[in-house]
């Protein structure tokens, strides 16, 4: 649809994406280039919503469920879309300049990371275990995953102080590994009860929208601490989330069929759902270096949403779990330089003439993600951002 | 010290212990076989205090930071233990008898899980990877530990559904092998910055008391789904805690030094500091099946604390970390099924004329732990109990 506001030619924030996000304390929804103050917008039009959103956090709005999700979509699309003098009024005097960067949106209570993209599973297997097999015995049984640090997820922006840990026997020091995963994360809003699973087929009425996230990784700190409990500090230290949660009713032309499943999966992580079409781009300094395809992943956020509760773990409003790195089949899809620079011993070329195995001090990382909206419009999801300061 | 309040003999609940939960959404201290309303026993004495306990959970008391923490447990003891009018005037105000079942007394913000028993990591070792080494590569160097889910942490007396999960290849059903692992948790209080680890020495800064943890594992969920992320759904589904956090200060006389550490320890790890002399006793339908003495413990809780800030992972009011199974060199000292079965190859015989593997539905497991106190008296550390419900 188009608005009667005027907006920048291919603006990724039409009317048809309206995400939410967090600046100067208030809930805002960033269109074209500028933000609309969602309370001051809602106000004349439905006093309840916008109380619900007069705060400096998403927390309220996600918790508030699916039927009010929709009913605050469809009323701000109404708002932007139908040229009534009340609408311009109200929009017009919620709109505001960009002002202070976006705060980090909801509280993170739980965070889990999934391993899904089976060309990244495969990849790692190679490099990590050349003498096993590539993926791990159990991976296309379980959606293979690990709970993180919610208390360093942080927005995109947030300086990424290079972590120190051990590295070896004896050796505590900066990494030398320092690295990105480009992820897709889901944000979930209604919880779920202790001791009872979420089926499959209703995740959406869980997950209230979708952000980037990049989880940077030290790869010496994680080979050496991992067995047998997984990845712990060499991850710990910092996960970035873009600033704008995208709704999932946004992402509706982007839901595409999933690759196929063999063996046949369980039957509590049925039906499979749809993957997400979603297209990220990394930029070294600003050099395009790799766009993983999202819709290339093996379990849908359905299945991971199944699994995580399969064992009757319960939901809180502000989980986040997120897809791990994704990459596709081509070498220029890959979403980690683990991968990318095959362990550092392929160094990437960038167009500046300059080399890099794992990140340097200074280097700043954007991941953006765009999916296909109605009528050949693009849905923006933002950027995560940041830039890798020295080690203290 | 002794109290003027008449007290049941040998109560581990004397006035050198004064632990903290919270009962009827009130900040509670237990005292002999009664609580203590905290607020109304500050009330008269130190408004500033009482109305930091006048809530129904102990977030404000850690936040509040060692000071704060030392001048309530002062203010409570000279209380109970100087008979004036005034004293009991407030303290006779502020008994109330048992009620209704403790709450979990605080928000558990993120959990980590260590794996610190020497005997617990070789024996585990011995039993799922009986051609690799018996302790992992790096396990004298870091103090190996993974994050578990915050969001499913619960008090006491909750009980344990049997968690369905992935068994194996195309099997998922109830856990075949639900086992137990006692262990002490702490609680941290103060906060700490992002990008700035916490100094082994200053750990007591930090953390504001102790509580017992039983982290619940089906083992056959737990082996399928390790390699190469660790343990995720296997303990998801519950992690109990007692209620009562105990504050370091009523520690004070079961401090000891630690296991002799070989090799030498990072320096980042050092001053090790000390263990502490906790005996756990585990109870399997009351009857005694195993007293895990956590003195045994190779790495020390302020290592922990400074490994899981080594990267610069921040701390907030509410974390709360684990020593991992506590078990010692005997056959009778070990703190989880698996290793007082030898991976169910082994059953238990119980006096009732009963055997175990794993545990069966119905089940009832207490763990309870004491300290020394002064004088030759007990501090009491309460128990953390549950019993076993069938899977839904």
């Amino acid at each position: 649809v188009s608005s009667w506001l005027p907006l920048p030619a291919n603006t990724g924030f039409g009317p048809d994406t309206l995400p939410y996000g967090v600046v100067g304390n208030r809930v805002v929804v960033p269109i074209g280039d500028r933000l609309l103050d969602l309370a001051t917008a809602l106000a004349r039009v439905d006093g309840t919503l916008a109380r619900l959103v007069d705060r400096p956090t998403l927390d309220p709005l996600l918790a508030a469920g699916r039927p009010t999700w929709d009913a605050v979509r469809t009323t701000l699309r109404r708002m932007l879309t139908v040229d009534t003098p009340e609408h311009r009024r109200a929009v017009e005097a919620a709109l505001r300049d960009p002002g202070p960067p976006p705060q980090l949106p909801f509280t993170v209570t739980d965070y889990a990371d999934f391993y899904s993209s089976q060309q990244h599973a495969t990849n790692v297997g190679r490099i990590f275990r050349p003498d096993a097999p590539a993926l791990p015995p159990a991976w296309k049984h379980v959606p293979i995953g690990y709970h993180g640090r919610s208390g360093t997820v942080v927005v995109s922006g947030t300086p990424v102080r290079r972590p120190r840990g051990i590295l070896g026997p004896g050796r505590y020091g900066p990494t030398e590994r320092l690295d990105i995963e480009a992820e897709v994360g889901f944000v979930v809003g209604t919880p779920s009860r202790l001791s009872e699973p979420v089926p499959a087929a209703d995740w959406r009425e869980h997950v209230f929208g979708v952000v980037l996230l990049n989880d940077w990784s030290a790869r010496d700190i994680q080979s050496f601490e991992s067995r047998p409990l997984g990845p712990f500090l060499g991850k710990s230290f910092l996960t970035s989330l873009s600033p704008w949660v995208v709704p999932l009713a946004a992402l509706e032309p982007a839901f595409v069929d999933p690759p196929a499943q063999d063996p046949r999966p369980l039957d509590h992580l049925q039906p499979a759902g749809q993957a997400l079409d979603l297209t990220l781009e990394v930029r070294l300094n600003g050099q395009l270096i790799s766009r993983p395809p999202a819709a290339a992943l093996y379990w849908t956020p359905a299945q991971q949403l199944a699994h995580l509760t399969g064992n009757g773990a319960s939901l809180r409003t502000g989980d986040l779990y997120a897809s791990g790195t994704v990459s596709g089949d081509a070498p220029d899809q890959l979403g980690c330089l683990l991968e990318l620079t095959r362990g550092g011993q392929d160094p990437l070329r960038l167009p500046d003439g300059t080399t890099r195995g794992y990140l340097s001090d200074g280097d700043t990382v954007d991941i953006t993600g765009t999916a296909p909206g109605p009528s050949g419009t693009l849905i923006g999801l933002g950027a995560v951002s940041g830039t890798v300061m020295p080690a203290e």
